[in-house]
């Protein structure tokens, strides 16, 4: 099943069932108005949308219309969770070893997660306004779940069974602001700013057989202002399966439904392979080179965000986003002129 | 006005306006369910509760009940974000001081917060239920702010317009599981399990002249096992006020209707007036003494949380938990034992 959120002025927006191709859409009035609410009665209202979800499939829904990513706000637009892991550790080491430090044998037993801000995403396709260029904008391309009620000391197995829906996600870093926040001790805030999430949001059932053990195995693509600059393996090389992420959120606390969990950018070994941020490639240049060589995104810069099934089709629909902030109105005209 | 949610079965409980005194309360019905509702739509709601609220205190209310608090879950059960500043920089020198380090000149200027986790808050009297005593079990005492709208970039004083309703808090802390989680670098996640709010959410107005420049001038009180434990000024040392911590929170993105925001174990300079959490008693024993003597909290301890007006009636009512854990069953028993 796939469900995105329609914007319709409100904050929460209106559910809608997509079909599997991404074609056509359908309003899940009279089952469900927000994504929340399916969530938090998940066993009543998603049979329900499973089968509108069969009849669009098959073409037969009445009210079908276009399906059109940019009306999507993210699938939860605001949510009561968002924790995001860096689940990669080809990406910590990266990062680490371009600054002369190593990777704590912990790492390898006990996952970095991070509490993120959760009261405002970003659509698919919305802008990112940023205050400043000097803030260091930077994209990661991440996969995501949304859960239902996890009870606290959960363990991984248990964790895993409470995967409800996927998404992709752009958690949006600003790398500049990330080492004095740090420094800190109290952990990312201001580095961390809205985070934007694909349009549509699946059931694992429709990742078939690439849903593995609590991974995804298919390859995230990031298209950076038009070029292919990541085609990543989010499988094999996710150090901790999503089971694992959420039981260790849950170890002190319940885990309700509608919470968020991320898998931190997707980082592979085989450095040909690309890179799901700008810095880590920034890292694999300061290893190589001595320093960093690829600046951070412009105003003006976009960033596109996806998966393909094995089919070839798209699973997730796309993140397309464009980059702007104070200075970007007289470029965003030069670059829309004729 | 002064508000509260009563439990009834759902994730989000019932919303009710509840009496200046705390004697009594009302549905609020027919204006709004829920409180997060009253915050999307402050300005057309918010005036109907006010009126009820005033009915109520006048004793016109056809529909009052009694006010209980042990009915109550927090004001709102769950929220988009929960941000909790380290605003009363004496706590922090004090634990830094008790650790041979010094506090960064940075801290002066530039507010310590993090981001915690909001799907699934404790109400007032809820026993606060831990894994193990080993975790390092500790209360910490603090007021709260719940926020409307407030756009990236707020200055202070444009934040602090968006102040809609003040909590006390009982910010739960693991305090032997912290330093590992910090020195990973990406802050609080183990560490900060759910947080416990007062049964009642109060508008600015009702702090009275209490309420300055972004403060409550009272004095917040901690019994722990029955003994007055802190006595803490809430008012002159707080070092960054609401609308700073708002618009700290604010600098890079929107910050939502229905956030929440903390200010940080309440501690004062002059060490008469006793402690806001245990933490800060084992700093002050250690300087004195060399080594920590208080333990932390052992399960079936309690703790009472409470702030009283200049006319000694209590504002919020009570935070009051009992510390419970997998042993606790038959101490329970032994304590109930008539």
């Amino acid at each position: 099943m796939k469900l995105a959120t329609y914007r319709d002025g409100s904050r929460d927006g209106q559910l809608v069932v997509v079909s599997r191709d991404l074609s056509t859409a359908h309003y899940a009035t009279g089952i469900a108005t927000r994504l929340q609410q399916v969530l938090d009665d998940w066993n009543f209202l998603s049979p329900q949308l499973e089968d509108l979800f069969v009849t669009l499939n098959h073409g037969k829904a009445r009210h079908a219309f276009a399906f059109e990513p940019r009306l999507c706000m993210a699938p939860l637009p605001r949510a009561f969770q968002w924790a995001d892991a860096s689940a990669y550790l080809n990406h910590v080491a990266l990062v680490r070893r371009s600054r002369g430090a190593e990777v704590p044998d912990s790492f390898l037993t006990d996952p970095l997660m991070y509490q993120g801000g959760s009261d405002d995403f970003l659509g698919p396709c919305d802008d990112a306004w940023f205050g400043a260029e000097a803030w260091g904008i930077d994209f990661e391309s991440e996969v995501a779940v949304i859960t239902g009620d996890v009870g606290m000391g959960a363990s991984p197995e248990q964790a895993l069974e409470g995967v409800r829906l996927l998404m992709l996600a752009n958690d949006w870093s600003l790398r500049n602001l990330i080492p004095p926040e740090l420094a800190k001790g109290f952990g990312f805030l201001q580095g961390k700013p809205a985070t934007a999430f694909s349009p549509v949001a699946i059931t694992p059932d429709e990742l078939g057989e690439a849903w593995q053990g609590g991974r995804v195995h298919l390859t995230l693509q990031s298209t950076w202002n038009g070029k292919k600059v990541g085609l990543t393996e989010a499988g094999p090389e996710m150090s901790f399966h999503f089971g694992q992420l959420i039981a260790h959120l849950a170890k002190t606390r319940n885990v309700r439904a509608g919470s968020i969990v991320g898998s931190g950018t997707v980082s592979n070994k085989d450095w040909s392979r690309g890179y799901s941020c700008i810095a880590e490639r920034r890292a694999i240049e300061t290893i190589e080179q001595g320093e960093p060589k690829t600046a951070y995104m412009q105003f003006g810069d976009t960033i596109r965000i996806e998966m393909k099934g094995r089919d070839g089709l798209s699973l997730f629909g796309a993140i397309d986003q464009r980059v702007t902030g104070p200075e970007a109105l007289s470029q965003t005209e030069d670059v829309a002129a004729p």
